[in-house]
């Protein structure tokens, strides 16, 4: 299936630190999955109220159907209430068991380096990245549960790309 | 693409009166399209409050994406307090616009015929018919919304039969 | 304690029948009692959804502390829809088990005589009674939990009147 | 009014740090006053998702009617994930407006001060002071709306103490 992949490839992760998994996942190791990404920030209010707990879920319910949910914590303010030792106590907390990555810091206490990769606007930022590795949805706020549900079941029943 | 069509092809409908619409909606009509097909009785809470109101978002989401929502108002129990006169007057303070019919009395107070032919329990039920008038999913009870969208696009994205 | 009675007095019910209770429970009888009369209709989505199980919850947690919810079914548009043997059902369905009367019809399909004496604006409205019979609220729509429950407590806490 | 003042006194707030506030906040000072003191932590999803969100209404509805509600700041766990800098972020990002203490750390990442002398087990805990300094309510976990504004409601009419 021909498609101009150069335009729509969704850019790679840049994470300093993985949780929740032994792996350090990537895009590129993903390919064949369709790809869920939650990005937040754990003093986010709507990330803790709605979308975190969806991205959860998400993985809960597709998670063996080939949905890979990953989590990117990407902290772009208050960077010092949100270190690493934080996100462990909100990952435990939370009960959340998809794998979570902190997106690098740029060191200068700006935007990290895949939100800005990515040009998100702020948290939650939902994406969705098919099979091939195409980003195919990128919504920053809250995206209700149907209409989530029918991104992830028509993404999911696309064909593998044929080699 | 060769299916079994005799074990899994929904019954037709059998209706005694439509509303909000011209037409008398059939499922042999409605071949190529998915139908959701939402069972209701107007004095059950749990169609109230949670599946009349998901029947009328999928409408508006997916109505002009291939969905073909149709209501059912399978009266089972309380037959002289759920006429047709107090239906319109629910679809009015409801704001519902998908066509919705009166599932045919069986003339002694029991089960509604299509209710009967279909073998379901109660209200609400969901039923999920593809393009091809097969019956995928037979529901009794609230569909939480992540996992409805996510049949709704996975139907949505199967390819219509060839002919 | 001196007031002026007249002003505030609420007027008597004035129903033609009532259900959940084999008495004809009236302000007069109730007085020394806090009242939360109830006004809806029972296809008034608003009802159904919020003001209908708040009244019931009310009810179940205040119902021996002194306060007596009234239910009163204000039929002012689709009376063929909403006779009693719909509000029977609807009754059942929804396990309403504090009394509900039926709001006295004009005979000419316009407001009920009891909504008329209160110049209700529509349903669901919710009135609260003081011990002394006097009209302390008056509210058209939906009144949030938190709210409610402070003037319930606040008018549960006023003496009886000194005879 | 007599009263066993000793047997229902509430223990003093033992506090490192107040926020939102340019005082230091003492029940002795409130006497006269209803305090409603809700004990949380930052990262405990029924604190994020309810209890603090209605300890931000009750204070907006009730503040200005003789209603203090102060928040704690109880560390018990994951002592080094909530530490002052991340309270100070979360207040900001849930817009949250009364005074809120961190409760006193017990220097062995224990149970801090305030929370070892009520005896509180979890966050997050509701507790109720009426006008005259004494401990009324004391509830570990979620507090519905309608059962807090009643008693609310309730302790707001009580009259204060004749001196």
């Amino acid at each position: 299936m021909p498609h101009d992949a150069a335009a729509y490839s969704a850019p790679e992760l840049d994470v300093s630190q993985w949780f929740n998994t032994g792996d350090t996942p990537t895009l590129a190791a993903l390919r064949g999955q369709v790809v869920l990404l939650h990005a937040f920030q754990m003093l986010c209010p709507a990330c803790v109220r709605l979308a975190t707990p969806q991205a959860q879920q998400a993985h809960e319910q597709f998670g063996r159907q080939g949905l890979a949910v990953l989590g990117l914590h990407t902290v772009f303010e208050h960077h010092e209430a949100m270190q690493p030792v934080s996100l462990v106590a909100y990952i435990h907390e939370n009960h959340l068991s998809f794998p979570i990555g902190v997106d690098r810091p740029d060191g200068q206490h700006g935007l990290p380096l895949t939100m800005r990769a990515y040009g998100m606007q702020g948290t939650p930022t939902l994406l969705l990245i098919d099979r091939q590795g195409r980003l195919r949805q990128h919504v920053f706020g809250h995206v209700p549960d149907l209409a989530l549900g029918a991104a992830i079941g028509s993404l999911l029943a696309e064909a593998l790309p044929s080699t």
